[in-house]
């Protein structure tokens, strides 16, 4: 679409790219220049610093920087120090390796990672690493599939000798990936790390080089195996947490201290100016003759409901067929089961299907919509029922026991509800501490 | 099944119900002598404090306080006050009326409301009760067809002159109900206050009469006009909030104040001495003039699906049929449709069916599943292709939207989008002030 006459002598040499000041309607406004593809012959599309486009009439533009159109240069190669550890950092995009696409007006995946450690200086320092791209994608596209490449991935690294893996990963379904390598690579010697970001690298308040500083801080200077995730701990860029793998919720669509962990602390903090300060004991020490424990197979065939007013009977039984269902159940895990009323008759059909299922071999668990706190299934007469017809009860968050559910199915057929109620890396929370609500 | 003849002569007098103190193992423990269903048969069952039942083996028995059996007194009737206001409680049942019941040593709505506000002398000079059981249940046994009952009771107490109506209610739900009657019951001339409670009043640590009280006092004390929900603000007895309706989440399986308001403050605080503090000003005044819109149609064809790895076109397609979908989605409102490698081929047939779906009539609405935060569909690529496909952001919980959803299709079948687009009772968040995160 073109602009009028009088738009493009306005817009002038700036170029699609170009970030741009524009005097609009009274007011001044400063973005990128966007494609024009909609809107009156008069308006220009400009993307401002909080992500959004508009449209906008414009008085007057002048261009504030250039878009760089020429190739950079490669980065230099680094000399391998002997004295220093062995980071690996797997690439699987996301924000934290994003930019925006000034054709569709959207971020997408594209730094590569050595362009990336480049650009974040406080880190060369301080450890040899090795990058590779693992995937470029957004982490909302993440398969079940990917998880099993990863999981592998890592363990050849560690087997390489890697005294450390940082994977970049987008934040959408961060928390399934940490969790899924979480038991499908056990027994870890070394710190796997996951991080991300909330806003991309080219806006000013992008989280990505501090998380990636404060991930590699924390890998290298703390005595921590295991899995994490390193995210914003603030609003302010001070620190960053390192929450465990599989207590841990994204919290907010687009705070950069979006992830928390669910019912239990953070292991660490790790300091922006570098320090790290750990939080708890109960984690595996780095031991590099420790060897992980590789079991990477996933069952496809499951689901995670979420119960709701409404739920019944008939939209259960679409998933027959299924292997295993998580079910978010309401409160301390309860569902419609019972028959009081009118309106409630068929409640008794869907204690029945789920009897059924689960007489026919499907695994179903239960786990609740409340972000914190424990499922119990024994203070109120539904959850005996829901018991008694099948449902197991697992003190885990929804994100942990899909994963787990998928991993448990494929890795130990005979042995579901075994494995599910054992604790494998601190997914089930036993006792939950005051402090850890709204943390 | 019995005890042994040593565990009869040691439990004596006791009768199941009372309260006993029993020595076992080194320790002592006290709670309610619960009937013997299992285990053997030297071992007695007591529920403790804590909600759980432990089977003991018991070295001494004590009766605490024994069970009552006789009938309680009808409490006295109270001579109408027309100094003061009239407020109506609707009883539904939950937690907040339940006690135990030592047949099947679970939790079961109990009390009559007039033997509740007999319970709580503090209200009694407060106003004029009258008191109607609408349901007895637990909340997760709540259907939307109880939504539509209700709403027409309470436009009925309304009706009738009522001051202020007191919805006392299970927790599990009372988010979706509370929601479902700021849609279906507008223009509010009074007060509509939902209150229920995590432990029963039969425990010690029971959040049940405080969260009346503060309730009334907040219904009869302040300008409010609309619908809250009263619970424990904090871990202590010392206040509760008033939360939106429409803005709200049960946080915790457990605790007295898992309701926490989301991304938007509480009304007001309602203090345990009876004082009321505002906190907003925007809702709607008292005015006993205005007439309330019942509009309490709802199409149950709907569901709420949970997006998460592994979610695909082969999941969706089992709704067909189905009127309208909220898809709770990954971080800004995201699902798996970008076909990047060879594990994600399938995502085209997800945007196909999507597209398909929306084409032939299915309203499909995105929410996020991070609790906290808007959505926004504009910044990435999988926002753009998923909006292009049909899908429309809403910025709402996935409470509210499923809810509205539902009421929409009933009552305005030709103007769905529309309708969910316009903001009828602040369940549309638009500014998000920083310190709503995590409160």
């Amino acid at each position: 679409m073109d602009y009028s006459a009088k738009t493009k002598k306005l817009v002038g040499k700036a170029s699609v790219g170009d970030r741009i000041a524009v005097r609009a309607g009274g007011g001044k406004y400063e973005g990128f220049l966007m494609p024009k593809h909609s809107g009156s012959p008069d308006t220009i599309s400009l993307k401002l610093e909080s992500g959004y486009d508009i449209g906008i009439r414009p008085e007057k533009i002048s261009v504030v920087k250039k878009a760089k159109n020429a190739e950079p240069e490669p980065p230099p190669k680094h000399a391998h120090d002997p004295s220093k550890p062995v980071i690996s950092i797997l690439h699987t995009g996301g924000t934290i390796a994003s930019k925006v696409d000034y054709k569709t007006g959207s971020a997408f995946p594209a730094f590569e990672p050595e362009e990336l450690t480049n650009a974040v200086p406080e880190i060369k320092d301080l450890a040899n690493f090795r990058a590779s791209v693992l995937f470029q994608m957004l982490s909302e596209d993440m398969e079940p599939d990917h998880w099993v490449v990863m999981a592998r991935r890592i363990s050849e690294e560690i087997e390489k000798g890697s005294d450390g893996v940082i994977i970049f990963h987008g934040t959408d379904t961060m928390s399934y990936s940490a969790a899924a390598v979480s038991f499908m690579l056990q027994n870890l010697p070394v710190p796997v790390i996951f991080v991300g970001a909330q806003r991309s690298a080219d806006r000013g308040s992008s989280d990505a080089a501090m998380n990636i500083i404060c991930a590699v801080n924390f890998a290298v200077k703390s005595d921590f195996a295991g899995v994490g995730i390193c995210m914003h701990g603030s609003a302010s860029d001070n620190y960053c947490i390192i929450n465990p793998a599989v207590n841990v919720k994204k919290m907010h669509t687009s705070r950069r201290d979006a992830f928390r962990p669910v019912d239990v602390k953070p292991y660490a903090k790790a300091n922006y100016n570098g320090s790290v300060e750990i939080l708890r004991s109960d984690y595996l020490r780095k031991d590099k003759k420790r060897k992980p424990v590789l079991r990477n197979g996933f069952e496809k065939k499951i689901t995670l409901l979420k119960i709701r007013p409404g739920f019944n009977f008939r939209e259960l039984e679409l998933y027959k067929g299924y292997k295993g269902i998580i079910l978010e159940g309401t409160g301390l895990g309860n569902a419609p089961v019972s028959v009081l009323d009118e309106f409630t008759k068929h409640h008794a059909k869907l204690l029945d299907s789920i009897e059924k299922m689960c007489a026919g071999g499907v695994k179903i668990f239960m786990v609740s919509q409340c972000p914190y706190g424990r499922v119990n299934m024994n203070v109120y007469s539904t959850g005996k029922l829901l018991q008694k017809a099948g449902i197991v009860p697992l003190r885990m968050t929804p994100e942990a026991a899909y994963v787990k559910l998928g991993w448990a199915l494929a890795n130990f057929p005979k042995q579901v509800e075994e494995i599910m109620l054992e604790n494998f890396c601190g997914e089930i929370v036993e006792n939950i501490k005051d402090d850890t609500f709204l943390i």
